[in-house]
C-alpha cells in the first residue's frame, strides 16, 4: 500500500471506531430496546465507505495542530450526514438503488420506513455530536461547526443539489456545463468544502489558511465528482461497489456527457493540480491533502 | 375568543412571520432558482398548525424574562422539526396519509422525493437557526439549545418513537399501557418537553424552575396525546383536519383502546391538573401555560 492508502485506511478504522462508540446501542444488559431496529439500520448505514469527508476534516484539523480525538468526532459527524444522504438518495422514490458500498442499500436490507427514519436520526446525531463539549471546549467553535455543517448540507447545499439532480432527470433538455457544475457544487461539493472548513474551524486557522483549504476542497471536490462520472461511464461494478452506467441511462447530467471521456480526464487532472496549488502557503504540513488529490485522480472505486 | 385563544393566535401569527423570513426564498430578483421546488415544499410543509411547540417555548422563555424576538426564533426551530416529522410520517411507506392540517400532505401536493428532501432540509434549518448568533449572543446557550433539540428529536426521542409506533402496527399483540406510554413519551412527548426546556434554557432559568416547566410539559404532553387519541376515536374529520378513526383501524396502540373513552377522558383531566400543579412555584407568571393545559383538554381539533 502507498503512504496515502495506509493513511486513508488508518483514518477509516478510527472513524469506524468513533462512530461505533457514538451510535446509540440497540442492546442494554442483553435486552434489545423497542427502537432497536432503527439503531441497527443506523449502524448498517454507517458501515463501509472511503470516509473521504472525515479524512479531509481530520487531516485539515491536524495540520492546524488540533487534537486528533476532537478531529475524529467532527469527522464522524460529517460521515453521519454523508451516510444519511446516501440512505435517502438510494430510496425508491429518489435514485432507486439496490447496491451501495458493495452491499444491499439500507431500504433493501431493512425496509423503506426504517431507512427514512435511520437517515433522519443520523442527521440529528451529526448535530448532536458537534454541539457536545467533548468535541471542543469552546462553545463558539462548536456553534461555528454546527452552522457550517448546516449551511453545507441544507436547502442551499447538499439537499438542494439533490433536488436539482432529480428534476434534471425529468427535464427534456440536458443541463448545461454551468448548471451541472452548480448542481455538483451543491450536491457533493458543499459537504466536501465544509469538511476542510470544519477542520480549519477546529484548528483555529487564520482566515487566509482557511481559504486555502476551502479552495483546495472546492477544486478537489469537482475533480472527485468528474472521476465519479468517469467510473460510472467506464468502471466495473465489482470494483465500484454500486451500479454503473446508471447515471447516463437515467438521463442525469454527467461531466462525461458534457466533456467526453478524454475531456473529463483532462479537466479532472487540471483541477487536481489547481487544488494542490492552493495549498502552497501551508508547506509540507499539507502533504496528506496533496497526496489525497493525486490518489483520487487515479482511483478505481 | 377566550384569552388563551387570542394568545395562541397571536403566537401562531408571529411564528408564521418568523418562519416566512427564515425560510430560503425560491425567487431572487424575480428569477426562480434551480432548487425552487424544494423551497416551495418547505414553505408548504411549514404552513398552518397550532404552533403548540412554539407556544410552549415562547411562553416559557418570556416567563423567565427573555426577549420575544429570540424566543420566536427558538419557536420557529421547533416548528421546523415538527413540520419535518409530519412530512416524513405522512409518507406512503410510513403512515400513508393524504390529509394534514385540512390540506393535501406534502407528498401529495408535490411528490414523494420532494417531500423527503423538504423534510430533510427543514431538520437542517432548525439547527441552523439555533446555532446563529441572532438566536442568542451567548454561544453556551446556543449549544445547549442544539443539544436539547437533538436529544429530543433523534433516535432516543421522536424518531425512535416513530420506529416503535410503526413496528407496533405490524405486531400480533397490542402494546401494553406501559409500552404505549413510553412510545408516546418518545414520539411526541420528548419534543413537547424540549419546547419548555428550550424556553427555560433561553431564559437562564434556575434548575428548579427548569424542572418545574419540564414536569409540566411531560404531563401536559401525555394529556395532549390522550386527547388526540380521543379525537381520532370520536372526532369529526372536518374539525380535526386529518383522517380520523385511522389509528385504531391501523392496529396502532391508542390510549382509548387501553383505557376506554371514559377512562381516557379521566386520565387526561388528571394529567392536566397534575401539569398545572407543577407550575405552582412560578406563580401568576405561568398563567398562559396553565390556560393552555385547560384549553387543550377541551379542544375539538
Amino acid at each position: 500500500m502507498s503512504g496515502i492508502e495506509t493513511r486513508l485506511r488508518a483514518n477509516a478504522d478510527d472513524i469506524a471506531d468513533t462512530l461505533a462508540s457514538l451510535l446509540p446501542r440497540a442492546e442494554v444488559d442483553g435486552v434489545r430496546c423497542a427502537e432497536a431496529r432503527l439503531l441497527d439500520a443506523m449502524r448498517y448505514a454507517c458501515e463501509g465507505g472511503k470516509r473521504l469527508r472525515a479524512f479531509l476534516a481530520v487531516e485539515t484539523a491536524i495540520l492546524f495542530g488540533t487534537d486528533r480525538g476532537h478531529a475524529l468526532r467532527v469527522g464522524a459527524a460529517l460521515e453521519c450526514i454523508h451516510a444519511y444522504s446516501l440512505v435517502h438518495d438510494d430510496l425508491p422514490s429518489m435514485d432507486d438503488d439496490d447496491l451501495r458500498r458493495g452491499r444491499p442499500t439500507t431500504h433493501i436490507a431493512f425496509d423503506e420506513a426504517t431507512a427514512i427514519l435511520a437517515g433522519d436520526a443520523l442527521q440529528t446525531m451529526a448535530f448532536s455530536i458537534l454541539a457536545s463539549e467533548a468535541t471542543h471546549e469552546n462553545p463558539f467553535i462548536r456553534c461555528e461547526l454546527v452552522a457550517c455543517l448546516a449551511r453545507a448540507s441544507g436547502a442551499r447545499g447538499m439537499v438542494g443539489g439533490q433536488m436539482i439532480d432529480i428534476e434534471a432527470e425529468q427535464a427534456d433538455e440536458p443541463l448545461s456545463l454551468a448548471a451541472t457544475s452548480r448542481l455538483q457544487r451543491m450536491k457533493t461539493g458543499a459537504l466536501i468544502e465544509a469538511s476542510c472548513a470544519m477542520g480549519a474551524i477546529l484548528g483555529h486557522a487564520s482566515a487566509t489558511n482557511r481559504r486555502a483549504v476551502e479552495y483546495y476542497a472546492r477544486d478537489f471536490g469537482l475533480a472527485f465528482q468528474i472521476r465519479d462520472d468517469l467510473l460510472d461511464a467506464i468502471g466495473d461494478v465489482a470494483a465500484v461497489g454500486k451500479a454503473v452506467a446508471k447515471d447516463a441511462d437515467a438521463g442525469k447530467a454527467t461531466f462525461v456527457d458534457l466533456l467526453g471521456i478524454d475531456g473529463a480526464k483532462e479537466r479532472a487532472a487540471l483541477l487536481t493540480e489547481q487544488a494542490k496549488a492552493h495549498l502552497a502557503p501551508l508547506g509540507d504540513r499539507a502533504a496528506p491533502l496533496r497526496d489525497l488529490a493525486d490518489h483520487a485522480l487515479d482511483r478505481k472505486s
